[in-house]
């Protein structure tokens, strides 16, 4: 429940709660920006900056150095009894190329038509922000948080965390907590508050199919030589039957299907697939099982992707070689149960059975992260939807959403602990690209969500 | 026959008739150089010195200026009752890149170990100069050529001749002869003379697959939209049958059968597989059609491959893109009397029909020669033969060419006369390559084949 003196101090302090946001999104942190660059590392400047803000606030606030940029680890313990909830964000961002579309710089953030216009206005910066608005309300507005509060925010999420799994497990202990919000996702549509509950995971391969050991002359020698992008093409193809399900050997085997129910929600979404193509410039949806629904084929099935194709000649004109060499990457996006290292294993099997003479392949694996479903009858997710239906106006629907949000994966698996992800993003809020922006109304209903879910929270554990 | 007052001057004046060559070789004359960058026009200079040369051997010479590089024509009349030889050759070379691989500088020719070191050395400064020691020869060990002689020297040949068609064209008259020798390839092996009578034509293609408007998130959109790269990699692996032939409807309509007598001379020829696949570091030969022989499929079948792939990312690790469009680079290598047109047809329907909903696609033709087959049984062909006979100590196989020398084409097609291609170049003399060279061997026994032939050619016209 949204206690009513925490919501009029948000309605209140507009100006005092934007301007420090404003100068959180003036850093330019990028993870994978050597610092040398700059002169300065603008991950670790942003990271003692939030440090400051949080010990500010009361909070017990630390660096963990680990491999890579920082964790910012933070707690406020009010009373030990009570619950704790973990609150995750990330403070690194995009890149903002290419500059020279935004209007405005996306270092220096702009304000225009009730939006923040900059790099991580959205994603993830404003949205944790609004976590740290809700806490600062509670503080001020009644004195003390509901809950014991934990803040973890990582500086490597836009290059994948990859320390992040080490770190977590190391770290465990210090990760504890009774409930876990999470907001780096959005609403289904700008009417439509939502809850990401089922996220597909992401497993990346690269194929490799070796032929003469130079490119050679396509006249002289064609007709005898195995060419080995036509290889390449003839393996890829056979990935896909014609109804558009991957052919590798067990690749459905753990696939967990969806439940009727599932299905009925999603279907009831308003969704219009002739504005998604509209919107995408194609005027067809031919990827993915043909048979089904077109959210079921993005939330709730694996798809299987090539990502980029590369070999030979690729300039202006033409250049009559067989090349020497011919590589793919794929992308695998997979639902639970499906095991990244059993699809490598039988990819590589796959491709070793389907090269032809006189090409060699190799086969890399090139990280993968596990899907998750997230659980929809728990207290805490009764928690979240009570809060941003409050704080919204409107019941959130819950969705599932095609990408990966690895920190989900981890938290369940490591910490035992199924994220709430109350998403305050829209979805034309231009994420990874130029005009990066966050709604400001956003903004305060999330830190009012926010407010209310930590309520909630204490509310449930009596 | 070999006249031996000819054959004893060559023997005797090698300084005298390699000095010009070593001056020849040293222009940079690569078509596709722009003057700009070099303040001058190393083609133009080259064609100069040709054009002098030719004119103190009293040949009445000018330069054809056309479209692009000029042609050179010069004609001896000796009796206007008498055959006329039309020799071909090129000026331009490729360029010498990568230069750091070369043991000396590709434009200082250097003489090792018994060959010219240099770009163009073989291919085709140095078999067309064995032309002109022949010329020389005769005008001087016996005061007068036996036949007139038209050389046509041209300088687009390694930029794939993009005038030369409706020059021949408006030429035509001032080409006319009754015999015609070309020397741009090489014996079988190095023990081997040789003469191509066989080359196959080509043709390039463009296939463009185009999805949506920007490469979108594969994670988001993988299983609902059409990935191009998907797409055209089933469409590519379509153009084959499981038995390697081409799918293409019409493909090998106009095919025209090798006899059963060349079957069994290519089958006689000394090839052999392994030593082929030890040189290109393969370990099969699976390109074109598996039931038949591999110089068959390198010479007298038609063969489809791909040149390049291109689609969203080719960088260091992974970037889970559905790219927003794939292109392939194609290449035809056709056999009489295949159409490029009608292949162009089959392939436009044949993508039509292969294109899934949500990709647009385009295909471009880029340029396309027709295959020749060259008379075998022509008096000038007897005296090709008995020429090199004479000249090299061995009677010389009659063998096909997967690659084209549009100029054997064309000429046949526009002047009505067959070449007869003498090839006096060795199969390792890495022509196109770094360390480019000319056996002089090959150069004397070149000029005294060029020189019996010019003599066979007169004694065949009585």
């Amino acid at each position: 429940m949204l206690h009513k003196a925490v919501a009029r101090y948000i309605d209140d302090r507009h100006d005092q709660l934007l301007d420090p946001l404003l100068k959180l999104l003036s850093f330019p942190s990028i993870a994978n920006v050597p610092p040398e660059r700059s002169g300065h590392d603008a991950c670790l400047d942003c990271a003692h900056w939030l440090l400051e803000q949080l010990n500010a606030m009361g909070f017990s606030a630390r660096l963990l150095e680990a491999k890579g940029k920082p964790n910012i680890l933070a707690q406020s313990v009010v009373d030990p009894a009570r619950p704790t909830v973990l609150i995750y964000g990330h403070y690194d961002v995009q890149p903002p190329d290419p500059l020279e579309l935004w209007q405005s710089d996306p270092f220096a953030p702009e304000i225009r038509d009730g939006a923040i216009y900059a790099r991580g206005a959205n994603d993830d910066k404003g949205q944790f922000w609004a976590h740290i608005c809700a806490v600062r309300a509670w503080q001020e507005a009644e004195g003390e948080l509901p809950v014991n509060v934990k803040f973890f925010l990582e500086g490597e999420e836009e290059i994948g965390s990859p320390h992040l799994e080490a770190f977590l497990i190391e770290h465990r202990d210090l990760l504890q907590a009774d409930a876990c919000l999470v907001s780096d996702s959005e609403f289904f549509d700008a009417q439509l508050p939502s809850i990401t509950y089922s996220l597909r995971g992401i497993a990346c391969y690269e194929i490799r199919l070796q032929g003469p050991s130079a490119d050679i002359h396509s006249g002289i020698h064609g007709g005898a030589v195995t060419n080995p992008a036509t290889a390449l093409c003839s393996l890829l193809a056979g990935l896909h039957d014609d109804s558009g399900r991957v052919t590798l050997e067990g690749f459905y085997d753990r696939v967990i299907e969806l439940t009727d129910q599932e299905r009925q929600e999603w279907r009831e979404l308003p969704f219009d697939p002739e504005a998604y193509m509209r919107d995408l410039g194609v005027d067809g949806l031919d990827g993915g099982e043909d048979s089904l629904a077109v959210l079921e084929r993005r939330w709730g099935r694996p798809a299987l992707d090539i990502n980029g194709l590369v070999g030979g000649y690729g300039g202006e004109g033409s250049k009559t070689i067989i090349p020497s060499s011919a590589v793919a990457k794929l992308s695998v996006r997979m639902v639970p149960d499906q095991d990244p290292k059993e699809i490598f294993d039988s990819l590589k099997r796959y491709v070793a059975h389907s090269t032809p003479p006189g090409c060699k392949a190799t086969v890399l694996a090139q990280g993968a992260g596990r899907a998750v479903r997230l659980a929809k009858d728990s207290p805490a997710m009764q928690a979240g939807i009570e809060a941003m239906t409050e704080a919204f106006g409107r019941r959130p629907v819950l969705i599932g959403c095609g990408a990966s949000v690895p920190i989900t994966e981890l938290f369940q698996r490591i910490l035992g602990l199924d994220a709430v992800m109350l998403g305050y993003g829209l979805p034309d809020d231009r994420i990874h690209s130029p005009n990066e922006r966050f709604q400001l109304q956003q903004l305060w209903s999330g830190a009012k969500a926010t407010a209310a879910f930590l309520q909630n929270i204490a509310a449930s554990h009596p």
